[in-house]
């Protein structure tokens, strides 16, 4: 039978679980709420009964047909030991992933930040495949992002890099998490998109956006599109100034990295050309190397909600070969 | 007799030479003013007219004696083909500088961007020796900057990249010759400390920085400094907000690369302990990796004024291995 592989996306909110295949194609999931805060040791039980479930129900042998379980954690993983010295998310220090596990389970695990997990995907089966030289960024509840060069994840001396989304782009700007003001992600995170929207709406009550959502608890980033398209001249706005700082950031990382291609993955990447459109016209005024043939070519991730599944699965297929 | 090789160091000022050898040791230099705008031409005969008088001096014959010469170069340069893509400096598109230096002078011709050449001649003799990882900031006309990748320089897809001194720090700031607002060179560059000083003096006219440099068109970034260390308050003040800026910028950098080394140069970069006491202090609180055993050393570069030099001497060191 033919090897196959499980992914982890170990998130805040939810633990997902996928059998895998070498192509990345995904043959089962199965997910299971995060409920933060818990004590590690409960999110380990969590993710060793989703492996153990999802392979009875898939009638598979965990020792004998699963080569290695990926498992793509945010924060700062070190992909040797596969230690996660810190996540600011699920608040543990020095947590013994990878060993832990694999006690648990008898199967080899590999433990990859979950940002890197996703362009691990794009490079090996998405939007970038082949592409030795090629950057994600993940618009979710921060801005993950994931570096590939030469072939290989880039994490520099301490494994802890390409932490793009702690950049700072306005100085003495928003409060951010991690102690510094005016991060990249306090901007053009899906939360801040969402942050934005919400306040838009306090202070126009007529705009079309409350029609769109009635209860402002409930507003996500899809609201300020879905009012957008309806011709909203407040949602717009929000949009407009949104797309500002997400481009100024991505311009950043161009003028830093020239990567081949840069994926843009998250929740908000579903907006494709929406989203694309404004992005190049940015870069077209203010990439250094604008003048040069070769630009960088900005596309959306192919994996979404599964980059997490298949990158960590296809990170135990790098590391098997 | 040991090869030998030549350095040239193309700056908007100056054009400056040097002999030097393998282990970065430099025998004797010579500099004759840029004088810019000045057509291609000029400039290519001025470079092979300084190898040919340097060799002289020396009783060296540039055939026999000369391995390869290294030129340094503002703007984008590939390092493959020598040619200058663009250099908002000199003004040049497309110049094809390792070609014409070869057909001129008969000997192999290295091209490589300056900053790039700066941060060759730390890692193979300076206070980077050694380091697979390292990055170097140079603060001068503006903020020019070189990363070194598993031992080799980065340029990205299009040889454009690590143009740290274009990533904007603060959204709708300064105005930038690239074309953006906002970029780290108006804010931590040399002229930008002279700006700002100068500013300063205009509001201030008590300020000691008048006794300092009582004609404003000779401030340099010196006067802040000495101004400072005589008490000052005024200059105290510029010099806070540019270490915040500096600091800034440095640790955007730490959280996307985390160097093993991230070596600082330019003229800035004499006051030493006065500059890495704050930005290490600045580096404590907002460095994502603070949390980690390994983190980034910030060091003074060793080649200073001739790094230059050095530096594109040792891409033909490097590239004639």
């Amino acid at each position: 039978m033919e090897k196959l592989y499980i992914g982890v996306d170990l998130g805040g909110t939810s633990v997902k679980v996928g059998i895998v295949k070498k192509n990345g194609e995904i043959l089962k999931k199965l997910s299971n709420p995060t409920n933060l805060p818990q004590p590690e040791e409960v999110i380990e039980d969590k993710i060793c009964k989703l492996c153990l479930e999802i392979c009875d129900e898939c009638g598979i042998d965990i020792h004998k047909d699963i080569e290695a379980i990926g498992i793509g954690s945010p924060g700062n993983v070190n992909n040797k030991t596969g230690v996660i010295g810190f996540s600011s998310n699920f608040g543990y220090n020095d947590w013994h992933l990878k060993e832990k596990i694999e006690a648990k389970l008898g199967v080899k695990v590999e433990v990859e930040n979950d940002a890197n997990a996703a362009i691990i995907a794009e490079v090996n089966a998405g939007c970038a495949k082949g592409c030795p030289n090629a950057v994600i960024l993940t618009l979710g509840t921060g801005v993950g992002s994931g570096v590939i060069i030469n072939g290989k994840i880039y994490g520099g001396y301490n494994k802890s890099g390409a932490e793009m989304g702690h950049m700072v782009i306005s100085v003495g700007g928003r409060e951010c998490n991690c102690g510094r003001k005016g991060c990249f992600e306090k901007y053009a995170s899906a939360s801040a998109l969402v942050y934005d929207t919400k306040v838009a709406m306090l202070g126009h009550p007529k705009s079309l956006l409350w029609k769109i959502c009635p209860d402002i608890n409930e507003v996500t980033s899809k609201t300020v599109f879905d009012a957008m398209e309806q011709g909203d001249k407040i949602a717009q706005k929000v949009f407009d100034s949104y797309i500002e700082y997400l481009a100024c950031g991505i311009t950043n990382i161009v003028n830093i990295f020239q990567p081949e291609i840069l994926c843009l993955g998250g929740g908000i990447s579903n907006q494709k050309d929406v989203l694309l459109k404004p992005l190049q016209e940015y870069l077209d005024r203010e990439d250094y190397a604008r003048g040069l043939n070769k630009r960088v070519k900005i596309k959306i991730a192919d994996f979404r909600n599964d980059a997490g599944i298949i990158g960590a699965a296809l990170v135990g297929v790098n590391n098997a070969r």
